[in-house]
């Protein structure tokens, strides 16, 4: 019997979909890499179904490729042509808030905006959150690790789950739903699956931690003239203001070109490096202060307040930078170092590629309280090669200062090749053991996170 | 030859000790339930040295033990005779402090209030904060994923470590230095050595979080009558301070009987909860007008602020309640539950305890934003059956509420035999296959964590 049979006869038509009933959203992510239709797709509606389904591919020996919303930029939920695709979409919802605890039980394939406004309806905030929120679930988001613009107050994804259960290549369901904030019973095997990118398991339901949902925002767009000013404006902030939810740094071309291509100006000239700061909870008066007092510091030149919401729309229309969008073949880089290095990198790298690819356009904006930077390059309609060129660029400064080529995109297929850029020949075979361990037939998203040995 | 000549042969006699040159102190950790002294003590000074013994002892079939500063209450650190000791202590010292990255780098057996002096010299804080801060060293913290009493703010040690640097079993050397907040290039290596109490590898090095410091500090004591009440206060305080830094809750006998051993009295009555908040970093007209706000919503019937560091140390002095210690054979148990049901829990277990053990002190305080309660049980002059009864009657509650049996001490060999009331079998598989997948010789603290198949 062949696997889609034998899943099949399990599972059943509405459950399994081959042939021309393979919808065609399953063949790529957001990064638009991916080229083949599946073999398969599975769209399980319980846990039980997501452990009937890999039991049967593993007994195949049958690669399975996990999908959440599709909103990756890295190509890990792209299948090739022969994989078997599982799709979380229906196994969603909330099962769970406790208001007492503060957590919130999800399955994995609740898309993460349905899941913040439940939050909120209970009077809380989930603290993950990204721009694709509208698409993205919950699966997704744990499976990656996903980043997105609340990690300096909340951190990472990572630091926001408390349990987990996933189901292992061989159908096991490992439930740990843990919902306590202190809990050191043996190994946290929910760190294996967070982060792994759907190679050591699918994670099917999560327990999120929730924080009480903050009053009043005051946000400011600053003009500074020294990066070292930057790092101060930074710790001040981060020691002055009761809750710094956003410090969002762009460096003068980058900011120069989004603000024209919108058609805004905010300043009489533009300054080096211009920061959006934003506090969330406290007291006008208080901002108004801290920032009174950064001024007598000199750390900053030029503050404007946002008077209103659509003033605080205009400063963080920039640095969304929605016009990069029309420069051709943009490349968009996702890269982490450490912070006192950000700006000795990027004035480095953007001279690097500036000399072997005349007229190219660079610029850079950061989440500089994360640690990472995301660079825009464009060089016109290049080809592949090119490309990779570029990418190779970067990489090797990122890898001079012992930097991460993906702080928060993932790996997936597109950064595999350059894992070796960021982790040593030590940590890739450790890797490697880990996923021999738990897949051990090597069924679970081959080809993805590990390059190969 | 033998293990030993092996190793002494190698690394000298400097670095290993056996026989008579065996310090007493190698034979148990603060649970002082260790009864065996070690075939050898390694004191390597170097991460190389580390890496020989192990790959000396791998090749032996030889059981090794790390040790650090000896401070837990579990048995991690114990050896059985014949096992032989990796001592971290004189693999000492700050390599690096990072300011404008927040981060220090620290090798494992760096004393961690000597790490928190170092910290504090460059203005920063070290979140990474417990009792035993004088003599317990960042390896066992890292390994233990020690809590202590910033967690409600800054959280338990595994979310204030950004890199790692651990030794396997075969002496391969796994450096994941990593400075930065966000880095998603594979598996995340280092949250398999955090909170593994040694039985995966020997963590040699580490990259911790460093924050800003914070300037003041206020705290009060408030009476409450209902649990309701202190759940509705805490969700208020972390919503309406600035930076809340305490949290301690201490139930009537607790309170009753802390108080009259120090000879403290606060309020005209005991109220049936206790509460200690404080805050860091905020002014203290914040604070009292918080505490007003309190009293108008009729969540506190009584507080005291302190005025004086010694009214702050009045209040301390109760949570600490050295008085117990006066008790015939103290149990102190470290369990977490969901917040919701800590209350009903302490009652349950308060009851069943004192039905079965007529006359038995129970008493009961804990960090309730942590989910974590410590029951303080003395049934005078016990056997060894007796005390293991009551630990059972009090984990057979905790598994009730799918509670851990372990909130921040560790299962060691003490917990080992209830961990199954907090994992699943599922669960406890995986950690064996883990285990063999890093360990396959099995020589890493064996007899730890893991109760046997």
């Amino acid at each position: 019997m062949t696997v889609v049979n034998a899943l099949t006869a399990e599972l059943g038509e509405a459950i399994v979909l081959a042939g021309d009933r393979i919808p065609e959203k399953s063949r790529s992510d957001q990064s638009l890499s991916g080229k083949h239709l599946p073999l398969a797709v599975i769209r399980p509606t319980t846990v039980q179904q997501v452990a009937t389904a890999l039991r049967i591919c593993n007994a195949h020996g049958q690669a399975v490729v996990p999908q959440g919303g599709m909103t990756g930029l890295a190509g890990g939920a792209n299948p090739r042509s022969g994989d078997v695709v599982i799709s979380l979409d229906r196994l969603a919802g909330i099962e769970d808030i406790d208001a007492a605890a503060g957590t919130m039980t999800a399955f994995a394939g609740t898309v993460l905006e349905v899941a913040q406004k439940a939050a909120e309806e209970a009077g809380f905030l989930l603290p993950i959150d990204l721009g694709a929120r509208g698409s993205c679930q919950i699966g997704g988001n744990l499976s990656t690790n996903a980043g997105g613009i609340r990690v300096i107050t909340h951190g990472v994804t990572r630091d926001n789950v408390l349990g987990l259960e996933a189901v292992l290549a061989d159908g096991t369901v490992i439930s740990s739903l843990n919902r306590m904030q202190k809990n050191n019973t043996g190994y946290d095997l929910k760190q294996l699956f967070i982060g792994s990118e759907g190679t050591l398991g699918i994670i099917t339901r999560a327990v999120l931690k929730l924080k009480p949902l903050p009053d009043g925002r005051a946000t400011a767009l600053c003009g500074l003239n020294r990066f070292e000013d930057v790092l101060a404006l930074l710790h001040e902030a981060r020691k002055g203001l009761s809750g710094l939810s956003a410090f969002e740094l762009m460096w003068e071309a980058y900011f120069r070109f989004s603000r024209e291509g919108e058609g805004l100006s905010f300043f009489e000239a533009d300054y080096p490096f211009t920061v959006i700061i934003e506090q969330s909870g406290g007291s006008d008066e208080a901002f108004e202060a801290f920032l009174g007092e950064m001024f007598e510091k000199e750390l900053i030149s030029d503050a404007l307040i946002a008077q209103s919401e659509k003033d605080r729309e205009r400063f963080w229309k920039v640095r969304e930078g929605a016009t990069f969008d029309s420069l051709p073949r943009l490349i968009n880089f996702d890269v982490s170092l450490p912070i006192g290095v950000l700006d000795q990198f990027a004035t480095e790298v953007t001279a690097s590629l500036e000399q072997e690819f005349p007229g190219i356009h660079v610029s850079v904006f950061g989440h500089v309280a994360d640690s990472n930077i995301h660079l825009c390059a464009s060089a016109g309609e290049i080809d592949e090669a090119t490309e990779h060129r570029i990418d190779t660029v970067v990489y090797e400064h990122v890898r001079q200062y012992q930097g991460s080529i993906s702080a928060e995109h993932g790996i997936g297929t597109l950064k595999r090749d350059y894992l070796p850029y960021s982790r040593s020949a030590e940590e890739l075979d450790l890797m490697r053991r880990i996923k021999a361990a738990l897949d051990p037939n090597g069924i679970m998203n081959p080809g993805k996170v590990l390059p190969v040995a």
